[in-house]
């Protein structure tokens, strides 16, 4: 299957890291935002939404937005649960990570690493590190809830909640959101790390994309 | 069931109209942010994520977020479709409502009518105007797309998609964003006020809560 992504799109890594996850091989076709390949009628008609990640299914149609290709790549497999209750928690989660989670995480990386020149103590970067500590508190103690092998929605086997979460709490750093209160979270980054298939942002580059010195 | 609540919230809005739509009947508590209801610990300790929709389920546990009890209160209706290709439209349509649609709109709202006090002209309703006329652009483009009897994600059936765009797109009047320009989403609207069991926010109330006097 054939993967549009960015290079530093945290999206599209949910879907590449799931694929690897669950032993899917993409084929990628990385656009760059600065060169305006998102605003390209070329990609504008397999992405009505206009946003990475878009994943062409074998049937030739396109599927946008990370939650529901993520729903995709797991079906059959443990990281989408079969019982209810486990996809309602599951659904749950999703829920938190695009609602709360993500929005300022990521706009913190924005503002403070990706295109620098926000200000750190600005009334916009504060309420949005607010947020992200909410956040990422909320996270923590669901975490620490479900045990020291447990992952965010499930008991037994981490879910495509734990995919679609990983992504923006791993680099919360690169946006001047230190995770040393959130000892929850650290040990799961680090079980999340160890998982067979586990890939980074940029295979070959130190495991935690942490630095502000991303580069590709 | 027993749904926890707050009058005007939106998100729970959607579960009430789902309940309604697929005759499953509710029994509300209504809690008040005013009050300070939401941060009681007899509240936490059901909705560890601090936000109504919250609702019971028969074996006793609380399910939180919209979304997720939007999923759970479809199953074995057409509501959630079997087939994966259907369940792939409609999670991408939730993750829009989610990401997108909701926040700029569910904003202008509070900011313009709930708690007025917003300047209409100021930078962050200007951004947050914006955002929300994107975000029903995309919308309206797609529903145009579906036909003239379409629904959001699915051709022949509304979905909980329909359900989860409905209540943020119906009162976005009341944050000063104007559908004239929508005839798609205008028409959606109207096809959804006339489904069997469609239910206000205030029923008994006029039909659309495009009012800025919102009273209970």
């Amino acid at each position: 299957m054939l993967l549009y992504d960015t290079l530093r799109s945290g999206n599209a890594w949910k879907v590449r890291l799931m694929a690897s996850l669950v032993g899917v091989p993409l084929e990628r076709r990385t656009l760059s935002i600065d060169r305006g390949d998102l605003a390209q009628p070329a990609f504008l008609a397999v992405a009505p939404l206009g946003h990475v990640p878009v994943l062409r299914l074998p049937d030739g149609t396109h599927l946008a937005e990370s939650l529901a290709i993520l729903h995709y790549l797991a079906q059959g497999t443990p990281w989408w649960p079969d019982a209810l209750p486990a996809q309602s928690s599951v659904l749950t989660w999703l829920s938190f990570e695009q609602d709360r989670h993500m929005k300022p995480l990521a706009q913190l990386r924005l503002l403070l690493a990706l295109h620098p020149g926000g200000d750190p103590l600005g009334a916009t970067c504060i309420a949005h590190a607010r947020a992200a500590h909410a956040a990422l508190g909320v996270l923590d103690t669901q975490l620490a809830r479900q045990g020291q092998d447990g992952w965010v929605a499930t008991p037994d086997h981490p879910s495509i909640a734990d995919v679609a979460l990983y992504p923006y709490t791993c680099m919360a750093p690169m946006g001047g959101i230190a995770l040393n209160d959130y000892p929850a979270i650290r040990a799961w980054l680090d079980r999340m790390e160890h998982l067979p298939g586990y890939q980074a942002l940029f295979p070959g580059q130190p495991e935690r994309n942490l630095s502000t010195q991303e580069q590709p």
